[in-house]
């Protein structure tokens, strides 16, 4: 029997987002690693062994999975979301990079899944439906000014922008911080669209301007999407849709 | 019996790619419209009306999936890829907030799919593993001012970029500017990665540096991903990986 690595995107959190790629590869596994939460989202049965790790020990995850592989197990490290965006994807690959040699010949399978900015932005309409970026507000592994730099030039590239990880207990000052660039870049119409637990039973949606938006509407279960100069909001009585349309005038 | 509009995302072209929620919506649906290539990835049955029309009509393709939502139809508009990411939602929208008032009664639901460039990150590793920015090269919408303050800013910024519609018959010269751009605004060693019919049977992926790259290996079936300047590649006997590490040094 030879082993693999399978890391896969489990979605936003429903499970009719989740692939059949996925579930394929799930039913296939003898072993799934991955985050607490993430983890409980995957049936028991036997011959499957979960193993469950906290936050913040990616790379440990990692090793773990690859040395299982190594061994000849199966081996899927699930994700949320998209595993190749702020998720595990590129954690496996520093564990791959720095780890033996041997671990080079285990074949390692990405499977995307439905990421948090692209479900969130279905859910409200098309905010980024043209031009835009990705940024991951966490501070733990990059300098603060290189995401300021980044919040300033996509602002001026007039991008819409979707912010994973905008807010957390232990680093409350950063989205504080980040409202108060946007407004110096920014006008105070600018739709910010607050996106918690998306495709979850507690989901909540909340349409702000600039000027009315505040810290607290954003956790870490928020994402955050900023759109460009053009995103607009069409008012029905059903509900109101958030979209960025095609056409940028000249 | 009551109408409604949903704008389904297919993947990018496996069908083991397209989720549940997509899968569900077009076995209740009594119509589906869109572009002929994706409406011929939809299976025939009794009681569906297949409505495939051309590129470039998509305001008039909407108008017609509104049209008959209203009449009481269930109307799948399918898109390859992501609906909200270069393609039909933001079109919808643009013909729903200019239709009859009577369309914003009218249940209109985003169901998102795998968009082409995490599908061709997945295969090659985890080049969007870090910040990024998503950017349609094309022009037919957007002045080519735009694309080129876009690409200087998003190269300044340090983002990992995905080129969505990097070369056309009718539009050779973007992507010629668009190596330009970058060869003035990175160094030569960048990574650059060309993804062609990614899951398809013809997929094709090839790894260049920016100072091997030509315009010729982009065309309209290539998402196009410049790395950050710290993507970097991981040599293997089974194959190359590209990825972007998690972390960005001080």
């Amino acid at each position: 029997m030879s082993g693999w690595v399978k890391i896969a995107g489990l979605g936003p959190g429903n499970e009719a987002l989740v692939t059949p790629e996925v579930t394929a590869a799930l039913a296939e596994a003898t072993d799934v690693v991955g985050y607490i939460p993430y983890v409980a989202r995957v049936a028991e049965r036997p011959g499957l062994t979960l193993h469950a790790s906290d936050n913040r020990v990616e790379i440990d995850r990692s090793q773990h999975a690859l040395r299982m592989a190594a061994e000849g197990k199966r081996v899927v490290v699930v994700s949320s979301g998209d595993p190749g965006v702020f998720a595990m994807a590129a954690a496996v690959f520093e564990a791959l990079e720095s780890g033996p040699d041997t671990w080079r010949d285990i074949p390692v399978e990405v499977l995307p899944g439905i990421t948090a900015m692209l479900a969130a932005a279905a859910r409200a309409g098309a905010p980024l439906g043209h031009d835009f970026c990705a940024i991951n507000l966490s501070d733990n592994l990059k300098p603060w000014a290189v995401i300021e730099k980044r919040l300033r030039l996509a602002a001026q590239a007039d991008f819409a922008m979707a912010f994973y990880n905008p807010r957390s207990k232990s680093r409350p000052e950063g989205f504080v911080k980040t409202l108060e660039i946007l407004r110096q870049e920014c006008e105070p119409e600018r739709l910010i669209l607050f996106a918690r637990a998306v495709c979850r039973p507690d989901e909540a949606i909340h349409i702000a301007t600039l000027a009315e938006a505040t810290p607290d509407m954003a956790d870490m279960q928020t994402v955050v999407i900023v759109g460009s100069s053009l995103t607009r909001v069409i008012d029905r009585p059903i509900g109101p849709i958030v979209y960025t349309p095609r056409s940028t005038p000249e």
